[in-house]
């Protein structure tokens, strides 16, 4: 389950990319896939078990957008490096893109980032992700129908004390093209709870999508799963047959597929 | 007046930029300051009057984003590449990025452009300019006040038999903490024909802007300028002047300065 995590001696690439075998009008995106510290930043200051924690990375997430990209035939893109060194789902400079403090665990290796040091891990882990993700989405706007983006995180099962009830959250801000139906769909599989815009709004935090998407008038819809259903293997295909389920007739409906600035 | 005209012998840099000498919390972006052609793209197959007219360029934007910048003592990004090449205000992909044809006017240098050209151009022109802006947009988040962006753009007088009564429009999509104030404003300037979202709606076209400050929750506005009025220095000038003082208060205004996303 865990992939991506570091080894001393085999520092991560900033991204991977898993091209489309079936259906290239799609892109999956997963800003949080891995746990990866480049071995330059040794552990950050952290203990070992927030290494491989909700802190370093969206446990199950890598695995989902694999498996989902396999079932819809689609490309996708995973984010090499854990967002203990830099958020991919935050704007440079943002507070929280390199964090000082997260999810109440303190950062150490993130105090004191200078400007030029800031600018290295963008340069070496945001910014290449962000754009092979720009120009993937390129190629499929040339050559296909107005492409459609799928973003998939994980969260955990508690946060503050608080027990989250839902086993899906579907996160969108203004374009509710793709949000609203799978959300319709989602709430018909017996057993669900779903959440929408929960256990957080895509209205506060959604930079990848609304970046890429958004400002290009592109569809997309964004999932956070729950992380104790995706620990392992099974759960995650399960997870991954339920969302492609889901999106197989929102993906092929032509009248989604438009540029529309929300 | 023409700057940035290409030479043959002296290809264009993707992006010029001003440091603030003042307010290191606010970012000019233009565009389409510039209209130079690539030496290796000849003259894209276009007549002489159109590499220097509206189809190439915002005529007088780059002008007044720089007395701009320098009234306000700001920063300020130009982009270094006529629209012709790349439009650095579209995602890589969209029909309009390379444009087969613009305003009625064909471009047969952009006809057969392959993916290999098209990311070759967008990877010269349109991602260094981005990151620059992401890159100088971190390093004034991490430093100052949440930072504020403005766009300067121009329009034609007449657009298909239309003549266009504003002399300045305003765009914007969601977020119109500066927008609102600044439209305010400018009504009460005598004589002045003032745009809300005209010619054309930035909720419609608002890429750089969206992309940059929308998908960050930062504040910001955009302005069109109609051409006939900056066609020279004193022109521009006096629409610098006026754009200043517009927003030195809406930008001194506290309250604007929070990440907010709409």
């Amino acid at each position: 389950m865990l992939q991506f995590i570091a080894h001393p001696d085999n520092d991560p690439v900033p991204f991977q990319r898993l091209d489309a075998t079936h259906d290239p009008s799609v892109l999956i995106v997963c800003d949080h896939a891995s746990a990866v510290i480049p071995s330059r930043h040794g552990d950050l200051g952290l203990a070992a078990d927030s290494l491989t924690d909700h802190v370093a990375w969206d446990i199950g997430a890598a695995t989902i957008s694999r498996l989902l990209a396999e079932r819809l035939g689609c490309h996708a893109i995973l984010a090499g490096i854990s967002r203990l060194v830099i958020d991919c789902n935050r704007q440079p400079g943002d507070p929280s893109s390199i964090p000082h403090c997260t999810c109440g665990v303190t950062v150490p290796g993130n105090h004191n980032v200078d400007d030029a040091e800031a600018e290295a891990r963008a340069g070496a882990w945001f910014w290449p992700y962000h754009r092979e993700i720009g120009t993937v989405l390129g190629r499929m706007f040339r050559h296909g129908p107005v492409p459609a983006m799928i973003s998939v995180h994980s969260f955990t099962p508690c946060m503050q004390g608080f027990q989250r009830p839902w086993q899906v959250g579907v996160l969108w801000n203004r374009d509710g093209r793709m949000a609203l139906p799978v959300i319709d769909s989602l709430r018909q599989v017996p057993g669900l709870c779903v959440g929408d815009n929960q256990p957080y709004s895509g209205r506060e935090i959604n930079y990848t999508l609304d970046t890429h998407a958004g400002a290009a008038g592109l569809p997309h819809v964004s999932f956070e799963i729950r992380q104790d259903l995706v620990r392992d293997e099974e759960g995650c295909r399960r997870w991954a047959d339920i969302l492609a389920r889901i999106l197989a007739p929102v993906l092929a409906d032509p009248s989604l597929r438009r540029v529309q600035v929300f």
